[in-house]
C-alpha cells in the first residue's frame, strides 16, 4: 500500500503555531527538565540528554497537544464536550484537558490498554468506552459517538493544533540547550502516528537547524522508517506484537507525514528487549519511570543504533504510564 | 543519654552561607523540579509538592553539601584528597564532587550498603573501604585514614559547609514556590544526622518564615523527634531495623541539632510499610524513583500523619538510589 505525497499538507502547522501553543499551555503544562547522568555519559563516550515527559501532567507529552486543541473550544463546544480514541496517553491528556476547561469527555480505549491508563482516564472524569483492538475500528466508534452527541473529535495526531502542541517539546529542548550553552547534534523521538516527532522537527527547523531529527519505533511497527525510505506512507504488516502499547498505529498520519518526509533524517527500530533494558537504565541512572513506548528513543541511543559517542544527543522519553508488572520486567534486566 | 544544649553552636552556618553555597554549586548541581500530581492532590484534598532530589546529580541531595565543602579545598588539599564515611549517598556525593575538582577520594562504606551505591561510588573514581556496620566504628576508620593519608575528612552532616549546601534545597523550594505564586504551609524532610532538614529550616526562616518545617524518620530511628520533644540530643535504642538504609545514624548531630531545636516544628515517624507504599505512589503518580530513606517525608504526607487536606505541603524526596529487588517490594504494594 503506497500513498504518494508530493505537496505539503494544507493543514500542516507552521512554527508560529508552535509558539502560539507554547503560550496557550504555559501554566497548565509542566516545563519538563532535560535530565543527564554523568555516569551514563562516561559509559557512552558522549553526552546524552533526556527530555523527561513522564514528568509532564498526565505522565506523557500528550497533554500538550490535547490542551492546545481543547483550550480553543468555543463555549458551546465545551458544553457538548469532546470524544477521542486512544491507547491511553492521549486518553489521559484529553480527559485532563477537558476537565480543566469543564467539558465532558468520552474516550474510546482498547480493552487491553494498561490498567493505569484506564484508571487515570476515569480519574480525570472521563467516560471510557472499551473496544476490541483486533476486531473493531476505533475511529469508526469515535466518529459515531461524535455524531450521536455532537461532541468535538480530538484526534490523536493528524490535527494542526495537536501537532503544534507536541511541538512545544522541541521548542523547550532548543531553549533549554541554548540556556545551558549546549549545541545538539541529534534529537530522537518515538512515533505512533507521528505527531510528536513532526512537531519537534518543525520547532527545531526554526530554532536549531543544524540538528538531525530521528524517529524511533518498535520493531514490527517501523512504518515511519520504511515510509521515509520509500517517500510514501506505508503500513505495518498485520499481526506484529510489541510491548510498546502506545506505538501501535498502523500507518503514519497524512499531515504528520507531510512534515516528517521533509524534515526527518532517518528512522530507527528497536526490539522489546532493547526497550526493557532502556527502561532499566532510566530507573537506575536517571531515577525516571518510563513506559515501554516512552523508552524507544532512549533504547536507540543505548543500543548504539543512534550513535552518541563524541556527540551531544537528546532523546525524548515520551511517557511513564506503565503497570508494575511490566516495570518489573525492566528491573529484571539489571 | 541526654546532652542538654542551650547555646547555638558556634559552627552553625547562617543564611548568608546558604546563599554562598547556592552560588558555588550553580552549574554543577541540578536545580531539581517541584513535582505535582493533580490526581494525588484530588485524593489528598490539598496540594502536595515534591522536591525531586532523586533527579539531583548522583541521585540524592548529598552532592550539594559535598560540593560545597570539596569545592573550597585548597590546591594542596585537592592533591592529598578527601575521606568520608557514608551508607552510600554521601559517598556518591563526595566521590562525584572530588572527581570534579580532581581530588582522590576514599569512602568508608558499610559492607551491607545497597549494591547500586557501592558501584556508583566506585564509578565516580573513589576507593571504597568496607566495614561491618554492627561491629566497627566508621568514624574511627575514617579518622585513621585521614591521619594516615593527610586527607581532608568530609563529614556527612556536622559541618557548616555541608549544612549550608543541603540548605540550597530550601532556598530552591522557596524560590520555586514564589515563582509559581504558591504559599507553603509546611515542608517536611527526612533526617539521619539532620543536615538536610537543618539547612532547609535555615533557608526557610529567611525566605518563608510562616512555613512549618517537620522532620521525618523511620520508626525505631526517631531520635530527632524524641530529641525535639526533650530539647536534648537523644540516641536511638540499639537493635532497631529499617529498610531506610540512608537514615540509620544513632543521634542527631551537634551542630545540626543546635539549629533544628530552634527551628523545627515537630518530628514524624513512619513504618517500613508506609515507606514502601509511598515509593509505589511516587512510581505511579509522579514517575519518580525514590529510595526508602528518600520516601519517609512523602510517606508522612500520604499516611495522614502530616496533614495535607486544605493545605499546601512540600515534601522532599531526598534520593533515588535503590536496588531493583527493594523497588520490586514497593511495586508489590500497588
Amino acid at each position: 500500500m503506497t500513498m504518494p505525497q508530493t505537496q505539503p499538507h494544507p493543514a500542516a502547522p507552521d512554527f508560529a503555531a508552535i509558539e502560539d501553543a507554547a503560550r496557550l499551555i504555559a501554566g497548565h503544562a509542566t516545563l519538563t527538565p532535560l535530565l543527564e547522568s554523568p555516569l551514563l555519559n562516561a559509559r557512552l563516550g558522549g553526552r546524552l540528554l533526556v527530555k523527561a515527559e513522564p514528568l509532564q501532567r498526565t505522565g506523557s507529552f500528550k497533554f500538550r497537544g490535547a490542551f492546545n486543541r481543547i483550550g480553543r473550544l468555543s463555549a458551546a463546544e465545551r458544553r457538548t464536550g469532546v470524544v477521542a480514541f486512544s491507547s491511553g496517553n492521549h486518553a489521559q491528556g484529553v480527559a485532563a484537558a477537558a476537565q480543566l476547561v469543564g467539558a465532558p469527555a468520552v474516550i474510546v480505549m482498547p480493552a487491553d490498554a494498561p490498567g493505569i491508563k484506564v484508571a487515570n482516564t476515569r480519574a480525570y472524569g472521563a467516560e471510557v468506552v472499551s473496544y476490541d483492538r483486533f476486531g473493531e475500528d476505533r475511529e469508526a466508534i469515535g466518529r459515531r459517538i461524535r455524531d450521536e452527541r455532537g461532541a468535538v473529535l480530538v484526534p490523536p495526531y493528524d490535527d494542526p493544533h495537536i501537532i503544534a502542541g507536541q511541538g512545544t517539546v522541541g521548542l523547550e529542548i532548543a531553549a533549554q540547550a541554548r540556556a545551558a550553552g549546549i549545541a545538539i547534534d541529534a534529537v530522537a523521538a518515538c512515533a505512533s502516528g507521528g505527531g510528536l516527532v513532526a512537531g519537534i522537527a518543525l520547532a527545531l527547523e526554526a530554532t536549531s537547524p543544524g540538528t538531525a531529527v530521528h524517529v524511533c519505533e518498535p520493531a514490527g511497527f517501523d512504518d515511519h522508517a520504511r515510509s521515509l525510505e520509500a517517500d510514501a506512507r506505508l503500513a505495518n504488516a498485520p499481526g506484529a506484537q510489541s510491548i510498546c502499547d502506545a506505538l501501535l498505529a498502523a500507518t503514519p498520519g497524512e499531515i504528520t507525514f507531510s512534515i516528517n518526509r521533509r524534515l526527518l533524517h532517518s528512522g530507527i527500530a528497536v526490539t522489546d528487549d532493547e526497550v526493557l533494558r532502556a527502561m532499566g537504565v532510566a530507573f537506575r541512572d536517571l531515577k525516571l519511570v518510563v513506559e515501554p513506548g516512552g523508552a524507544v528513543a532512549l533504547a536507540a541511543a543505548l543500543s548504539g543504533k543512534l550513535p552518541v559517542a563524541g556527540r551531544t544527543v537528546v532523546v525524548v522519553c515520551s511517557g511513564g504510564n506503565v503497570d508494575p508488572l511490566t516495570f518489573g520486567r525492566a528491573l529484571a534486566t539489571l
